[in-house]
């Protein structure tokens, strides 16, 4: 393991040294099957917390505290060592997903195991693996120097494979207590081994379900089809009128807030790593449909989208039914780019969608469903994303990628609205991890790795702040 | 009971005499529970049938047979008066829809029970009590006169409720056999208890599933929904092609072969008495929608329609999934008028969809689901049609109406297409006979009306071809 590396540290030796205690330990927290969807797991979500709360404390962090939310708790660690020095927030979770189906696990998913070069377990990579490194981090740092060399925060969830419904509260309530520079997302993914990535930006989101009715009564269609409004007809009709020939969206106004792709991203999307046919084979899709005008990775990270999750109406059985339905229904929800705000674009879209309602039917829009949330998005100039990419860059001897994910990160933008905390993701999940899957895996060149760079994270943070 | 009839005959006296009996008899037939839907009543079904055949002897019928099929007996019966006489097959069949929910009826499906004006009972309508009624018309002129005055031969199916599979092979089987100058169904409604009214068509029909497909797996939306196809908006988008702003059917060539409404039928439609209030509060809908320029009378009864009968894909439960599915399905039913081929207008719409299959979307028609059948009708001039006119007419001291089906009925194309008989209906079920559900019953006026109309109908035969 080469890397450019220049002056060698002394966590550098202390990491390699304990490199068996620590596999010893996270084996120990990956057997701890801390599921926050089920209840009969709630005594192994509080030994989770305590669990991180003694990692913590055995790191050399002065103030740990598991702290009650309305759901599982937040355990909090603070080391003020310096007020000139940054803070960072180091965001994580200790809840893991369920193992099912447990029957397609090759060694049980609270049993860790090493085969060739990765760890299996429930929790490997989605959080507790990638959780368990800037620990690590600190606890090298505390043994070696006495102290990390900048201010550090711990918030470190229970909750969030069931969507942190007590997060944004928990850090609305704490504003004081999680004050810092920027957020430091233990959670997440790289491009790839070989391939190391910075994350810039994320997608909002909001949605609805949209229901059409036409009458009170399902109908024959020999006796009512050629006179009264068909649901599902009407249903198809209005939904096909959410976006134009060219593939954009037709909901006036919905593009009114987006700001159009610069050149300079342009020039970032084409230089990430994308294989065109690789993504369409992945999925066994034959072309790349969307927005006319963008390539494949401007639209995915790019491009506002309004997408129809599900539609259902009328007789759907084996057979023929010759019924004329009286309702029908669908879903949206729409992923939103920086600067569209989820409130009124889900107005735009309410708008849209009464007046586009066809004759004899009476359209409802239900908002309940889908909670809302802007889009993030973070600087490549950010000093702290400088940071990263320099470390990456030193440890994999290669200029890491700026990507963002067409999916949506609701904490991203909470700790950003609340905190005015950007976030950024330092992270080694990879594409083949299986995170929510069986035999999920975290490999051991991560595990090295990330330890040895959040300790060079946290050196090159210190000096750049001098 | 006043009508118009002038001379009296003898059969009415006999009915009159035996009311009570046939009262019986009819309660003894709806007691057999002949479901064919259902194989643990395949012993009520051969009970049923011999009770028919039974019915058929004693009424005088010389040759009387049960004859097999691939599924439940026909109850086949020949009476030849005069080959100078006109031959009328009558059709009705003795088997029944399930009684469910049962907890809803008032009175036991089974044990037929008088309540007010009628007589509560599974089949009291649909279609045992209207099967009854020429067979006493028979008894009462084989009673009264030696025989009836015009041939007659019964084709009684035992397998109505479930789509009279057998029937076509059947007919085709024994065309000699069944051969006759026009079929009197015996099963079939009336406009209403003081307004009859005659049967001069129905619409023919065809359809299909649609299956539209984008990629191999449902996808996350934050990943593909902005540049992989959505198999549920190509297959919402597909669906609205069918139909152009004024409702018409938007596929190519399927209004090519549709005789317009003449100025005449336009007239008879518009003395139907058709109450466009009623008709929408029937059903809870709020306005007419349908092919622009026509009347809802005009479009159910003659004009053709595409329908929507089902749609559904994606996710379709409670809440939010961002999905992006991969693959939908529709399924569609056409009502033909006649000069319109079910197969062709199968084809046009199978060339249509894949015309109009999306980006992206692979779409396949699987047309094995429906079966085809071309519309039927016959015109108001037919003699038969007159004389039933002229009897309804005298029983009713009223003049019927001329009606339309806008639903389909198979048996009258097949007995058209392979026999070259037109169909006359003639039967008492009225809108709140409450066929194929709870508390279904037949009028006692009805039960009298019924089988003086079946003998007056047979003497007016009898008379026009002297």
């Amino acid at each position: 393991m080469e890397d450019r590396l220049s002056t060698p540290r002394a966590w550098q030796a202390y990491l390699e040294e304990h490199r068996q205690e620590h596999l010893d330990q996270l084996f120990e927290f990956l057997r701890i099957p801390s599921v926050s969807s089920l209840p009969e797991h709630k005594d192994d979500i509080q030994r989770a917390a305590e669990w991180v709360a003694q990692q913590l404390r055995d790191a050399g962090v002065p103030k740990v505290e598991i702290m009650p939310t309305a759901g599982n708790p937040v355990v909090y660690g603070e080391w003020i060592v310096d007020e000139s020095k940054p803070t960072a927030l180091i965001y994580g979770h200790y809840d893991v997903q369920p193992p099912d189906p447990v029957e397609q696990w090759e060694t049980p998913p609270f049993e860790p195991a090493i085969r060739g070069d990765r760890i299996y377990a429930r929790g490997a990579a989605d959080d507790k693996g990638n959780l368990f490194m800037p620990i690590k981090a600190v606890e090298a740092l505390s043994r070696t120097d006495g102290q990390p060399p900048i201010n550090l925060k711990f918030s470190i969830e229970g909750e969030e494979e069931i969507g942190s419904p007590n997060l944004p509260p928990f850090v609305e309530e704490n504003v004081d207590l999680l004050a810092c520079d920027f957020v430091l997302c233990a959670d997440g993914g790289m491009w790839g081994p070989d391939t190391p990535s910075l994350t810039l930006g994320s997608k909002g989101i909001t949605g609805c379900q949209v229901n059409v009715r036409t009458a009170d009564t399902d109908m024959h269609s020999g006796g009512f089809g050629a006179s009264i409004q068909n649901a599902v007809r009407a249903a198809a009709q209005l939904a096909a009128t959410l976006h134009d020939e060219q593939n954009r969206v037709a909901v006036e106004g919905f593009y009114d807030d987006v700001v159009p792709i610069t050149d300079e991203e342009r020039e970032l999307f084409s230089q990430a790593p994308f294989d065109e046919q690789e993504y369409l084979q992945s999925v066994g899709a034959t072309e790349i449909v969307g927005e006319h005008g963008y390539s494949a990775v401007e639209l995915n990270w790019g491009r506002p989208t309004l997408d129809l999750n599900g539609f259902w109406g009328g007789f759907t059985g084996p057979g023929t039914k010759t019924v004329t339905p009286c309702e029908a229904h669908f879903k949206i929800t729409c992923r939103l780019v920086p600067n569209q705000d989820p409130e009124k674009i889900l107005k735009l879209l309410e708008a849209h969608l009464q007046k586009h309602a066809p004759a004899g039917a009476t359209v409802t829009v239900d908002a309940s469903t889908t909670g809302g949330s802007r889009a993030f998005r973070v600087g490549p100039e950010h000093p702290a994303i400088q940071a990263a990419y320099e470390v990456l860059g030193d440890l994999y001897d290669r200029d890491p990628y700026y990507v963002r994910l067409g999916g949506t990160l609701p904490i991203a933008a909470t700790y950003q609205e609340v905190l005015g905390a950007d976030m950024i993701f330092f992270s080694w999940g990879m594409p083949d991890s299986r995170a929510h899957a069986p035999n999920e895996n975290f490999q051991l060149r991560s595990f090295d790795m990330a330890r040895r760079a959040y300790c060079a994270l946290f050196d090159r943070l210190a000096t750049q702040s001098d």
